[in-house]
């Protein structure tokens, strides 16, 4: 049986150096399409009849190596159930370690590729009380989809998957998506009935194809193209900002991942120049009970908030947060597990980042009557 | 095409007059074995070549005949997704109508048989982590079936379906156990961890398989048995009652079906001897955060309270609070809809039940730590 | 952790005589009511903390006890999967082992509820092009269903379980009407285009119910009914004759179990009187056509063939070929294995029963033209 | 809600010329890459809140230009269920139309993602019988996979979507492996103990992904490389072909679609120089065995014999049968329905696909004793 390690599918990222041998598998993760920034690795070993060690050794030049520090890959043999592996980082060196298999499939998190993307969708739009609307193309020419689903006053966004690397964000919405259009459960009718929701599954179609961690096809890392996106460079950020204005904005919720910290918390546009008491305790209010109601949650670890009117205003929560006067968040989950509550065997997941969006949905009940209104309309 | 009306099947329950015509057709509901309820009705009519009226005549015998005003009976063509259907109640006949159909089956609630209780019991107990407990037979000779599962010292009891025709009470335990055994949702290993569960999906299998509404084999009203239950009269009583004192219980949680009231809501042990405010508080804690969780459930409608020392120690609630010390609760769904959040389509369904199960639990996790313990192990 | 034996649930067959310790439950198997058969068991142990053993104390006077040689129980903790224990047919007790379980489900062969039986037929009905159909009432007063669908000429009839005990029967019925409604598959267009089917999934519901044997509630055997059946003690039967009366027939199906012989085969109206040669024909092509198909079938093995003229008109297969002139098959598959395909770990089973089915279907397909047809329509 | 239409996706394949208006919808169909070959069309049109109208405006130019007579494409909603819509081709422009729908998937048959293709190899995989090998990478660095299953000394192989237009290729290795592996099925049990098969469920991965009809990323048509595959251009066919010499070959099935012809048929390997009267009649059997066993099969319409000795030695199925003495075929299926037992509403579709493939081990288990054996290894 010949050892081979591929990458060539969708969201594929692995340079192989050398596979000759199971147990000596040599490669590097390939840095982005136009951008210095490389961590996210999904490949595909199969004919290993001894066991494999997988050696990414230019893992030292990941974005956030440090995020390879007490970190375990996800495998799968049967591309459903996605299990944590003996993984170490020594001397720059990340070594991901699998018993001998067939074919086993290798990634930095469990992956959410773009025809599940497609399934989703049209999974979401087959409900008639939703809107499918295509906001326009990616650099690459992909779609970039938006669901529209709810008949209240109140607007609320949630985009996700800014960063195609951290694929639990569009886990988070297939969960998000679940239950709000469970017809029987009540907070989702409750919701349905006093908001209207918009929903961008994947703000970076392109980015998540080609197998990258932070940018889109034009280099472009689109959490820092929200104060001037241009169609060109950052066409995702512009046609949602535009949809964003056109129905103005009470609440966005930006789904993210995040590499270093064992924690899933909130950050917030602490430091935006026109930052109201009214947003900043809706945000506190929204953590608290949000830790409440999912024991994965918790609100004492996540980034230092910015000192006032420092806030990059490039960024989403940033600038939705000034620009509408709403809340804005930027939700964060692990790629290693949620150190408040760890299940170590498996530890963050799909199941789990569906579970979080369903709490958010409970939570978004809880607050959302106490909640700023944003700018409804664009003056 | 011959007209067929049967209620010969597991929770059947109609006595045929006459059936020689498809909108004709003349039953009764029969009354509980040795016992004089009746309301609950079950049957299945066959070759109806033209639309369908079954007159229920002695409606107005029923024992919550008001129950019928405002009602509507359910329907099912395929046994899987029931639906409401043109029902009237005059001059004390209640009417059911349906469209011609070669089969279709008519209830007062959407049915729970116990086949489907078997298969619930077998399900949750091939989970590992729960253990599987008959605690002994029925007047008919069948298993009551407990189901144990938890870590934690907090001792939680739920307890379901007393009174046999009140089938939402299975769905909701159907639903319970569905949530509580999700190995990836944080509630529910969040409650694992601080409590044991000890849960009682079907207090009556000899009144759900016989068609009765309220009673056992033996006609004995289980909720009016918990003072002194009688291994002879009520040994489904006497079996929990028994296990409940060797684990104590911090919480139990009695699940029913009101056939009048459009509401769901809590009913409490207001009226017993030795009620403490640590109870009472506990009871207000419980329901305010419930609504808060479950836009279906609600806290203005219900029982009148009992007045303080005139509580019935024959209810489960009553007794289990008087004997523990510990927050008991009497939940009650509608047979019709929750007047506060409709779905007239629908009106209540095994669907909701489930959620509203679902959402008990979310609460539960909130109020477990301020709740009072009760007798942990008797004296 | 109590021990319990139950038997009180569809289907259920067990007297217990003793069950204080896991390792020496001592029981009888129940005869059918009204007649002296005795075969079929079915219980369920609870709270064995120990190996269990359950002697089946009275197996020497099961009505076909050597088919107790050579046979293992079947066994599931999940209600969904059957599997083989270990067996052993000593001094006439028959012990079935299985290991520890909280609760474990014990019987003769995959039992089939009534509620299965239900959903069966409301699944099938629920297609447009099946008209379901009930012939009447059982003595216990349950429904007898039948299914109609197909537009062709040829009138063919399937009839299962008459003998309550062989579920296997309807296992069977359920793999036909999966097949036959498949609206893809072109055998099945096929047929349905030439076609009428008439299928009675389950020719007694009330021994099926009670857990009998081979009769129904009036101890009526009624594979020994069809010369003369009677509305007071078979009804079954004569609702069933009459319907055929009227539809005539070409080919009927008769599906059985054989206790003792591990094989599937197929036996004919050898002995009629009228017997034509083209039925003789057609009755070996079907067999072999068959055996070709289906490797589980066979036609070396089965019951020896009537003398002529000797053939017992009170069975089905005798009664319809001689009425009809058509082909008529008694098809017979095993409690045990068929040994000539074993499958040692799983035995003759559920998904087998499915499987010779569908293999039918083909050889109907490639019988049907060279078939003699029957009494269309009688004089 | 804007037009946008697009095929950015695995297997897309339009060129859009002009989306201003729905029912005005113009396009080319791209050509292979590095070939001359076009008929394959996959697009998405979103936003149509007019009667859709996608004129293909170089029609004229496919191919098989003559198939688009006769023909309807197909279109989904849900990307579950595909159905035929009004097509017309008149002036040599194919018109696809299709109700207004917030999006909708139309394709010139449905559709079988590299993703689908991936699951698909994964699901067999997991089953302990099954063997999973990759043969090698193909130009663009993608798999190719190979399953291997059975027991018994008879080689039969099974190769699909050489073409990797003709999607019912996959559909159909889908359905024979579902068959295959299916633990219970008498006939696969058969098989396995027999036969030893492999199977290359897509044997080009790269023409799949980039949409096109016929060719490799080399623009090779692959079932014209068999004679002298090269590992530069046709790598896919040589590693196919040096396994096929490891294993020997008795038997082997390669899987197509066919533009013009509205039949399921099968061709031989008429014209090699050595064909035997062995091969010829095993040919001849199977045809006609498959024909009794699928009526969506025939025998009488299909390509027209080669003359002898003026085979085309670069086909698959002629390479193999001259170089293994042994029963090789192409089997066709159509884009359009199979005339002989026609569904209108749905034409041929995956479901049918895969019936045939379960029709053809039925035969395969019919014709495998009279079958001559190939060069089972190579001398």
């Amino acid at each position: 049986m010949t050892l081979r390690v591929s990458s060539a599918f969708d969201g594929g990222n692995a340079i192989v150096l050398e596979a000759s041998a199971p147990g000596a598998i040599r490669a590097h993760i390939a840095k982005d399409a136009e951008a210095d920034f490389r961590q996210w690795f999904h490949l595909r070993v199969s004919g290993a009849d001894a066991p494999i060690a997988v050696r990414l050794e230019n893992a030292r030049e990941a974005t956030y190596a440090q995020g390879f520090v007490g970190y375990r890959a996800v495998a799968s043999t049967d591309r459903q159930r996605w299990y944590r592996v003996e993984t170490s980082f020594d001397d720059g060196v990340l070594t991901v370690r699998h018993p001998p298999a067939p074919s086993v499939w290798l990634a930095y998190f469990a992956p959410y590729s773009m025809e599940r993307h497609h399934d989703l969708v049209a999974r979401a739009a087959s409900d008639p009380r939703v809107t499918l609307e295509v906001l326009g193309a990616t650099p690459d020419g992909q779609d970039l989809d938006c669901l529209h689903v709810g008949e209240g006053p109140f607007e609320a966004w949630c985009i996700a998957r800014q960063h195609p690397g951290e694929t639990m964000a569009e886990h988070f919405v297939e969960g998000l998506l679940a239950r709000l259009l469970d017809a029987d459960d009540p907070v989702a009718r409750a919701l349905l009935a006093r908001m209207r929701f918009h929903v961008v599954p994947n703000m970076n179609p392109d980015g998540s194809r080609r197998g990258h961690l932070r940018t889109n096809a034009r280099g472009a890392n689109l959490n820092r193209e929200w104060r001037e996106p241009s169609l060109d460079r950052s066409p995702e950020v512009a046609l949602v900002r535009a949809r964003m204005e056109s129905t103005g904005v009470d609440l966005c919720l930006d789904v993210h991942g995040d590499e270093e910290l064992p924690y899933c918390f909130i950050a917030g546009p602490d430091g935006i120049p026109s930052l109201r008491p009214a947003q900043r305790d809706a945000l506190a209010r929204f953590r608290e009970e949000l830790a409440r109601r999912s024991p994965d949650f918790q609100t004492a670890r996540g980034y230092p908030p910015a000192a006032p009117g420092e806030a990059d205003l490039r960024l989403a929560t940033n600038w939705v947060a000034e620009r509408f006067g709403c809340l804005a968040m930027t939700l964060e989950m692990p790629f290693k597990d949620a150190a408040n509550h760890p299940m170590p065997d498996t530890g963050w997941s799909p199941a789990r980042s569906a579970h979080l969006a369903s709490a958010c949905l409970d939570t978004l009940l809880a607050v959302a009557e106490a909640t700023p209104l944003g700018v409804r309309s664009p003056a």
